[in-house]
């Protein structure tokens, strides 16, 4: 089943792209309607970084980082690598070559439900990663996997050239063809939440703001 | 079951819920005879915060982030608002949004047996968060829940207005009624320290300290 | 069976310790063929530390940390200390007090495969830590262990006198008697490294350098 | 803070126990308004065993299994042991010796949030155990701990003379006082279920029966 | 996003389905190529259940089961309930009415990333189920879901009409498309099987039946 | 590093091995002073097996399985298999086939820090395997490891030829020098236990039987 590159991918708008990034991963999945978040154990190697890029897939097979040279080979400016086992591992199939590597391509870092090792080396690269592990168990080269290729990471489906969105807050992923329209929404809730933030900084309650006084009432809340 | 806010509760001396938090976690813990402990699943979201205030409590339904609107009309300020959800669930329930409205109520920080998100903002508003899981995944606002009801949050029991320590090693729940005691505690203890550490600094040996050798040795233990 | 204080154990040359140090865990777990690596729920309690230094073991009951004050009185300048609890713990076996007695005695850095404590004196004090997990929970003085025995550490086994390199990416340990080898092999790999590096930079492929390109085909990579 | 033992506790009514066993834990948990539920991690250590009774609590030091004994000498036929350890452990604080004093007393079974052994005589001997881990790992007597007060056990507050009931869906803690209402409404809960579960026997739908249709297309549920 | 119902799904063959029931997971496993593995946390409640059918697929709110009324519908004969939450929840969003209503529509099983109570009355129905818990926590009827869209289940994408099988091993996940051809693989490697396991019993060695000892060699393996 | 198979190993008395296998681990551990055990989450894949063997152990890479066959050749009668990965993982290394194999030789059970798959077919031919998860993941034959090399599995150091004891109640190793003496020390304690449980189903209390309550008041025991 394993052994399938595919070349060719689409990429969504680089300045989608990148307004996604800004935006964050919490409006972001808020604006597309609450999905496409990655699993909670995927943790940033270091805090402050906050990217976005289009997603250049990985299924390789667990303590064998074969296919990231592979992958690197497709990376455009702008991409972001996303590597799934083909079953748990954490063992530590990315560090600092590689990255070094993925970063003169252009890539704006790694999602990796596994490990990575290097990291203090990553992190001077300015090269961010988030990933299930931390460890430094080094990998093999011997099986094929595939690139490119829908996988699921972290309990994502994702395809290559979907968008990945990454802050201190973790990982969401945008379909391609939606990451237009997300960002639309995403920025009319970041203007929303602009208006929302002066009146609680004011010491304005939800409560009053949102109305929920009499909504609560009727749902039998007792104040005693 | 669910439904209830009860509106006053009782604080503790704000001098001595001040003194708590100079005193630190483990040194309020070992006060007050080693009980109090929040599980260790619960990290800070940043390092370097050390707050102490009056628990605000709120048992949340999975998912649902109603009541925090409800707890945050309840803060007076000092409080820390401590959240247990009705069954295990790691959503982001809290975000910059509620941090901001707790704040400008004089919150002093957020303890969660759930997820948080936007942590990058509440890092830099200074809105420390106690955390399982840093999550950005949506919550509603559709059913019921308590506040300032007693909670179990972390595997520790927790009254409305029982004072809540909170540092870089966790967090510590000292009963209302025991805590100008448990600060007498807390600093004479501290000053005991501050004697060893300076005997331990100058090479001493807790086996001599302590006069621990004769015990080891009636026990049996064997140099060779 | 417990009681057992080894008071002279052999350790590795300090040069070679400190080689080992300065190549990190990552590069000395590979140069010694991909073992020793602790798992990977070691953290440090604050990243940037890279030591490395002679094992002083430790085994300990759960929650009782007596031999601590025992092993520290075994301390040489450059050890590091290694406790592991007889069965799974995670209780806050070490803080400040007992990290400026190691401190005092030349103490590196402590290894503990359960909870550790005053985390922010620790950082302070600049004295790392690598554990399983923060916790301030006491500890109790009630029960021999032993000291400079082989232990298992998180799922490795160390004996007295074994290197212990440890940064962010973990914690590895290096057999005594292979330490000169090791660290002879892991300088190899460090010149060969910055040779790839600079290619790496340069925008060279993996699939190049390596010559992936031929075993991959044969193996029946396909490109579509 | 340790080594008290209170030796009179007040229990419910034998027959309400004994219904609220045979309604068993999901019933009795939805009758009392979906609370009282101990953490998913009790299991049972064998499948079949149905059992409620008046909780005999323990708080005991990790890996110290003496207030067994103490609270053994508690017990009234019909009581189930209930122990929570002050810190995580997963220690055999229990095996078939403990059980057949336990049982010799009236004890009808035990929930530990620890490890428990002689699984095998334990289910021969037909004493049933809810526990975090079947875990052989022996256990000293050195340091009190509270027989008979409040603890915190698998995330429920649990207090002496309150009814437990555990079967093969896990554990639920009913407060004394409430005993007798819940197991009305248990029994309430259990006639209507009978009535239902014939209607879905039959074939109808719970859209049907519930007359969900309506309300779930207000919501905007789209059939395609 | 949520609220879609897709009533009409593609089938695989029954023949097709019941062929890959007997063969089993891991050989359907194998069979596909190593492919369709839901998570190990995926256990049946009762051993011994080897089913296979049509997945009808449930995406649902954390700790709400209202979509399995609506997904209950849409069985046909032959068909498994496969419900994945929208965040991690071990809440037991199903029991014995639910079954009920599933198995008088024909119903053969439940696969749920969730919680499970009255697993008892499972067992006597012969409903087996296989999920990431046995927790009795209520759920709630309050937000839509989705009913037959695609989800992702224990990290395995699943679409409805796709063929799960499951047995003691765990729950595999076969394309609706691949099924007849997975199928005759799948009896292809039982068959090999037969004739493997004869030589085995026999007294044959896997290294003679397979030739491994050449391969061995040249890769260095020393018996010593 | 890898690649060595260890073809002559001294094994234990086989009447002191089938002792073992008769006292059960929790006795043998405790025989042995508390150690030995391995970690909580190795557990049998069907209740009632109680066996004792000479470990061969074999070191293997992760989703590799290949020096199974090796090891297998290995095999005297009355031995047990006992298999580490070089890193966690928990794909279904062994299935029917292999166990197959293994009875043929003698084999009495593997422990397995892994996967196991077929557990139904292992069940029907009553070979035992206490393993880390169960799941039917696939493995490869691409990499070396070593057989009858000391091995850290399940967090206990284990050397072929060290007795491994295995019921219910997990996984215990015995130092092959010290099985008989072990051996010895467990039957006395058997001895000695059935005279207490006698006294305890008499209804003696162990407050009395082991004098108790003259030490615990001195402590501090309170009875109120």
């Amino acid at each position: 089943m394993a052994g399938i590159v595919v070349q060719n991918i689409e990429r969504a708008d680089p300045d989608v792209i990148d307004g996604l990034a800004s935006c964050g991963v919490a409006t972001v999945h808020e604006a597309q309607g609450r999905i496409g978040l990655l699993a909670s154990h995927m943790r940033p190697i270091y805090s402050g970084a906050r990217i976005a890029g289009s997603a250049v897939t990985i299924s390789a097979p667990p303590g064998d980082n074969w296919m990231i040279h592979v992958a690197i080979e497709m990376i455009k400016p702008g991409d972001i690598l996303v590597l799934a086992p083909t079953s748990p591992c954490e063992d530590g199939y990315f560090g600092d070559l590689l990255a070094t590597s993925a970063q003169a391509r252009g890539c704006r870092g790694l999602i990796i439900d596994a490990g990575v090792r290097d990291v203090r080396d990553l992190k001077e690269m300015n090269f961010p990663v988030w990933s299930k592990a931390i460890y430094a168990q080094g990998t093999i080269k011997g099986t094929l996997g595939d690139v490119n290729v829908p996988i699921v990471c972290a309990n994502q489906s994702i395809n290559a050239g979907d968008v990945i969105v990454a802050d201190d807050d973790g990982v969401c992923v945008v379909r391609r063809a939606d990451a237009a329209e997300v960002l639309k929404k995403a920025k009319a809730r970041e203007a929303n939440e602009g208006d929302k933030r002066a009146r609680f900084e004011a010491g304005e309650l939800g409560m009053d703001i949102y109305g929920f006084r009499e909504k609560l009432e009727k749902l039998g809340l007792k104040y005693v």
